[in-house]
């Protein structure tokens, strides 16, 4: 490979994806640890799907695709079965449970992490490939299952450290919307894609608030941009049902439960759902989970088209800015709800099932504002600087027994002089550099430089002179008593 | 979704894919976080590049396609541009490194663990999706950061449980390698593509043998399937020189030196090769790492395409039984070498890299030959049978007080009866069932059901009415009592 200035190729991470820092993975590694605790708490085991499925067995079910049929990245196979990468947890999920169904204790709790991908265009904030993190109990028809996994939810919150009052699961059932779209006259089979259309358009409440809602449920929305949304196309009666419902069933408890009983009287269905809701309150309530934690709210939808009964959503309540400067909620960190046909898909019975997802990256961003994440990288290692090429050896034995000792330590591996080695050492956030040249190899002893103390004396110090004799950032050791000098200076720095 | 017998699909994991179940994840993430410790302690932090590249950014180095030009999944963009999933994590890196060269500390020392993907025929134990844990320094010319990462792998190997005399570092150079290829006259731009098909064929020796790497040096070679491999055409006097190469040189440490020397005798390239494998060889024996440990080896090839200088590999000197029930070596664990032209592709300028690539599934396969590795999964949790579904609120509380004092346990969210119950408990590995009826909530007291001592009595008492009045393997305590009591029957069983 000849390096040739004319052909280079440019170097671009591909559109829609990013690189991430060393802050950023030491961050989400131990969030993600934190919330597999959780779930190990809760009985909840892992299971790893592969990031590739067949096309026909993820299926079908992305709200909001910006390309119609698609919003998946797939690729034909050399024997013409169609494959897709993932572009959630649970259809996976349902994949594998169906496959190994006979040999999984049932209900089967089971947890995972990892990236998931849309083939959706790129915008600010919204990548190709993002982290969730799931918890899904299948084989449990009870709507115990939905509440302790909202329990859960609530729990993971607060281990991360969320305040209470912070965070809170709000509760809605399918059956309970499927009741009110019955109500106007969409009920049954045919009406399945306007239904999806209206659920929707009540899920951009938040976004869009009540005006838009209506527009979505009407003829349809102008976005600033210019780009048209078709409605859903109800008539006005049928847009005032639902805005009321949306708007009016939001007050809380009982009397949420009692006004949505009222608005479904008379279909079995909607009925139905209510009950479920109330039982989740009812255990929820129970548990210890007072209204500020797990809450009913009719206008939680979830977007996705294979949910069947309960959904719920963790919502972080407290403001940040957004683009403009202007303080918004922070919103949604992940979600879910019952499932019960995306198993039967595969065993032609039905398998109840219900599940949770956090969004990663989303998550952690709210643990940054709330300031629970460290937003620096770890300290880096020792340096332990080459004076004389010729003694190479020397310096790795040093960096050797630092090691030895568990202390992070290395040897500057560049080509580069003294002011270079220092200027690396700065850069990887080095608490010390060790240093011995060959007068010093001669006494048989080494300089230990306290780089942070370094650092605040050199922004005090203008005066280039003193700077070079205040050598109170400097220790001479005995290069016998390198180890234990090395760990003295790390305690008094406060990196270990 | 209308669950239809006769339209149901067949749930299978996409072909060339596999599951993963809750011991080979627990196995997993405890020796990725054991390489991570060793990685971190020699200055390596960590990096993440997206699963997804543009194809021409990670170029073609793959070996040994099953199908020309492919080994890779490749979709096209709406834009147009081709996009591929990564094949591994060296050439990420490069284009990560050209990116972000101006911020990022020179040398950069990285890190990082993920999935890569080949689109190659499946077969028994090949899978088109794998795990690598790769460590690489960029910006160091000096072999003395390949002989860091040759020391780190060995250090690796033994904080895994790999004793000291069941692993090797196995140290080559491509430069030599070159030489000796000059010498049969295969020097120059031209040679490029038949040098690759040589350097390929002494790649095989550990798998052919002597007489395999002949033919495949010469017309080629007839597998056992009936597949022929085109061989690489030498005459018979090169075919010659290359197998004294292979064979005389592998006299260990200062003889092997010395025995390479003398064979690209005049050889700029050569000598400057072996000069390099020298100093590796003095700083690792400086550093305390005898032959047993890294060894200078002239077989050692690495079939991709990017190496510049130094290559090395992990090799596993244990035995075990291959498909036939011979005994064979265990073989490669992982791998690296120098690349000075990857990132060069990019930055239109030689930038010295190098890095190493650990196969996790692999290591974790000779971990778990080793017996390093637990086989089964984490005990189960706790489980808090439900006697009387009225009552499930004040299971729900039993098990979050369980919970609270962090003790893993769970509610039974089935709808089955006591035996399905006790049933899961014992699938779910559970080492405690707690049950509580009416008369015993009477009472205020809640039973523990030893299920360890349970199972052993089981298999001793064969008569079913003296199975019932033994009760050694529960204990009725108070209610109030439930979390100290349950504390101790774990530790009794010794799962706390």
């Amino acid at each position: 490979m000849a390096a040739d200035k004319t052909q280079k190729l440019k170097a671009r991470v591909a559109r829609g994806f990013i690189d991430r820092n060393a802050a950023e993975i030491d961050a989400t590694r131990a969030m993600v640890e934190t919330i597999r605790q959780v779930y190990e708490l809760y009985g909840f085991e892992p299971v790893e799907t592969p990031f590739v499925e067949y096309t026909d067995a993820l299926g079908k079910f992305l709200p909001d695709q910006d390309r119609p049929n698609e919003g998946v990245f797939s690729l034909q196979d050399d024997d013409e079965q169609w494959l897709s990468l993932r572009y959630d947890l649970t259809a996976p999920l349902a994949r594998y449970v169906a496959e190994n169904f006979e040999t999984l204790p049932k209900p089967y709790r089971s947890y995972r992490v990892g990236y998931v991908f849309r083939n959706e265009k790129p915008g600010p904030g919204r990548f190709r490939q993002f982290m969730q993190f799931d918890a899904d109990t299948v084989g449990a028809a009870s709507v115990a299952a939905d509440a302790e996994i909202c329990m859960m939810a609530a729990d993971t919150m607060e281990r991360l450290g969320i305040p209470r009052g912070s965070y809170v699961v709000k509760v809605n059932n399918r059956k309970v919307l499927d009741g009110v779209l019955e109500a106007i006259g969409l009920g049954g089979e045919a009406n399945a894609g306007r239904r999806l259309n209206v659920l929707r358009a009540i899920d951009k409440l938040d976004k869009f608030g009540p005006e838009g809602v209506r527009l979505l449920l009407g003829a349809g929305r102008l976005d600033e941009s210019g780009a048209f949304t078709k409605g859903a196309e109800l008539d006005e009666a049928a847009i005032a049902t639902v805005l009321t419902y949306v708007d009016t069933a939001g007050t809380g408890g009982a009397d949420t439960i009692e006004a949505l009983r009222r608005l479904v009287a008379g279909q079995a269905t909607g009925l139905a759902g209510v009950e479920e809701l109330a039982e989740i309150d009812r255990l929820a309530k129970a548990a210890g989970y007072g209204e500020d934690r797990i809450r009913i709210e009719p206008s939680v939808v979830r977007g996705l088209e294979y949910y069947t009964g309960p959904v719920y959503e963790v919502e972080l309540g407290f403001e940040v800015k957004d683009e403009g400067g202007r303080p918004v909620r922070f919103g949604s960190v992940g979600g879910g709800g019952r499932y019960d046909g995306l198993v039967a898909r595969f065993r032609g019975e039905p398998t109840p099932a219900t599940g949770f997802s956090v969004g990663v990256s989303r998550l952690l961003d709210a643990l940054t504002v709330l300031g629970r994440v460290k937003t620096e990288g770890a300290r880096g290692p020792v340096v332990v600087c080459v004076m004389d090429r010729e003694r190479l050896a020397e310096y790795q034995a040093m960096a050797g027994e630092l090691r030895a000792a568990g202390i992070r330590a290395e040897v500057y591996l560049g080509g580069s002089g003294m002011k270079a080695q220092l200027k690396y050492a700065d850069r990887r956030q080095a608490p010390i550099a060790i240093i011995q040249g060959s007068d010093e190899a001669a006494r048989g002893e080494v300089q230990l430089k306290d780089l942070d103390l370094g650092a605040r004396m050199a922004q005090e110090i203008a005066d280039n002179t003193q700077w070079r004799e205040a050598r109170v950032a400097q220790r001479v050791v005995p290069r016998h008593d390198l180890v234990n000098a090395v760990r003295q200076m790390l305690v008094s720095i406060g990196v270990v």
